[in-house]
């Protein structure tokens, strides 16, 4: 039940319609990891740079994240990432990003993680992706996510990762671009004769879908009538679902479509606040109550 | 539990990216009542010209929809449509329109009917739906439709009927629209302050939604792999919807749940085909069947 998270830690800058923050924390593996320590305890494989950012020992000593895999690489900078959001609070612009210590070395693996059996590669090159994939042979369950650039840039090495893992997240957008679909519950399909046993397409406010060995499932989005930021919420989505999926050890169809309303969930919370504010103050007794409201909605 | 429905039958052309049809029937009354006879008898309240369209005879019979107030008006002519699908096929444009009979006299209301418990007033100008209204003094549920031609023109008339329904249907960029809240969470909430005890947001391939008294509930569209046509998929929505609540006779808030669930299920099967051609082969059963994958899909 060991569940590993590869991926970027941020500061982020981040602007909506209703207000802006300058220099938070931020980065896939961070929200992923707050989200899926709710569920089990999680392994992080990450680097900073000498500019650590400011809160993120709090957070990761806050959520009990196991941190022999974190490197802070003297002489270099962290990620940072300006953006912004529209109107509907659904679509965001990139304003500004510096790659900085994840355009270096990756990150080594500590060899007391190899063992790791449940693995998250959040969003990087495919590249690195499948290089990290190859240091955990003892790998039950891999799951990846990608974005756009790598799908315009680096199809040939996306198209080797897909044979490699069991899982694939990534957006509605994403979806189309990677198979050409407008349809995305037959996007989803044709991803998954790319090699994944599932996909799992995240469509924001609208909720997510999941392919898997020709069952589909579409969960709508917890209902939110006040969004401050959506930024973290498709990776602590993903970390809620192998979260749920690491600490269950089940892998049937209809645990999946359980861990996803997990996900849901969890998200929920992140977007109520900038940064990992509310997942901070999130308790898991608030967590049930809202996975048993969801659970009544859904009840027909 | 008598069903009344009062809206349009047209005479549709439809283009999307897979197929067009020509002069096919169509009109918002005809998909409601098709969708609603599953659930309940239906009276029709609609007009059309001499130029009857070919197979609504058939279509009338085959679901048993009382016709004493159907009209057919010698020296008019029949509503047309003709629309166009992009490619993703959750947005469409309009080619040509012809009002026609439309744009004349409504269509008397026969007294047989004035006993009517359940009315929908299908899409048409809300001065015309609040006409409608006044002449069914013992409905315990009258729900409308509008669209955004009707928002933008006639407002203060559109707010007027919004003080004399139950509820109201409406799509998400309406829902935008009529408040100016992107988020349409929020919208629904603030369209029930306008008067309506519950709104439906409907949000085509996202599902819909309902607010009502406080309690929101979302669901998703049933997977839909291979969409032919999704014209009527809102207003059989609708009749699935209207057709379970009169069937019931239960207004609660989980019975509103399941007769979106119905109404999510009825509609999968619309967007199947052109025209009504796949609702006039489904069967009862294969509506049950459906219905029951589509709980447990959502049965976590």
């Amino acid at each position: 039940m060991s569940l590993l998270v590869t991926g970027s830690i941020g500061i982020d800058s981040v602007d909506t319609p209703t207000g802006s923050v300058t220099d938070v924390l931020g980065g896939s593996a961070v929200y992923f990891a707050a989200a899926a320590s709710f569920f089990v305890p999680v392994r992080l494989v990450a680097a900073v740079g000498a500019d650590v950012p400011a809160g993120l020992g709090n957070v990761l000593e806050h959520f009990k994240i196991d941190t022999r895999g974190f490197e802070i690489r003297a002489g270099s900078n962290t990620f940072r990432w300006h953006g912004k959001y529209r109107r509907n609070m659904n679509e965001r612009e990139t304003l500004a990003v510096q790659p900085n210590v994840l355009a270096e070395a990756l990150p080594p693996v500590p060899d007391a993680y190899r063992d790791s059996e449940y693995v998250f590669l959040a969003n990087t090159d495919p590249g690195s992706q499948l290089e990290f994939r190859r240091q955990f042979p003892h790998c039950k369950l891999c799951v990846a996510d990608t974005m756009d650039l790598w799908i315009s840039t680096q199809c040939a090495a996306l198209t080797d990762l897909l044979r490699n893992i069991d899982g694939l997240v990534l957006n509605n957008e994403e979806a189309e671009q990677l198979t050409g679909e407008p349809n995305i519950i037959r996007a989803a399909e044709l991803i998954v004769q790319m090699g994944p046993k599932f996909v799992i397409v995240k469509k924001g406010e609208h909720g997510a879908l999941v392919e898997h060995d020709g069952v589909k499932v579409v969960l709508p989005a917890f209902p939110a009538a006040q969004v401050v930021d959506p930024t973290g919420a498709g990776d602590s989505f993903a970390g809620g679902v192998m979260g749920h999926l690491a600490a269950t050890g089940d892998l049937s169809h209809e645990n999946l479509r359980i861990a996803m309303a997990w996900g849901t969930v969890v998200a929920s919370f992140t977007i109520e606040s900038f940064s990992l504010d509310r997942l901070m103050r999130l308790t898991r007794a608030e967590l049930n109550e809202r996975f048993e409201h969801y659970r009544s909605m859904l009840a027909i």
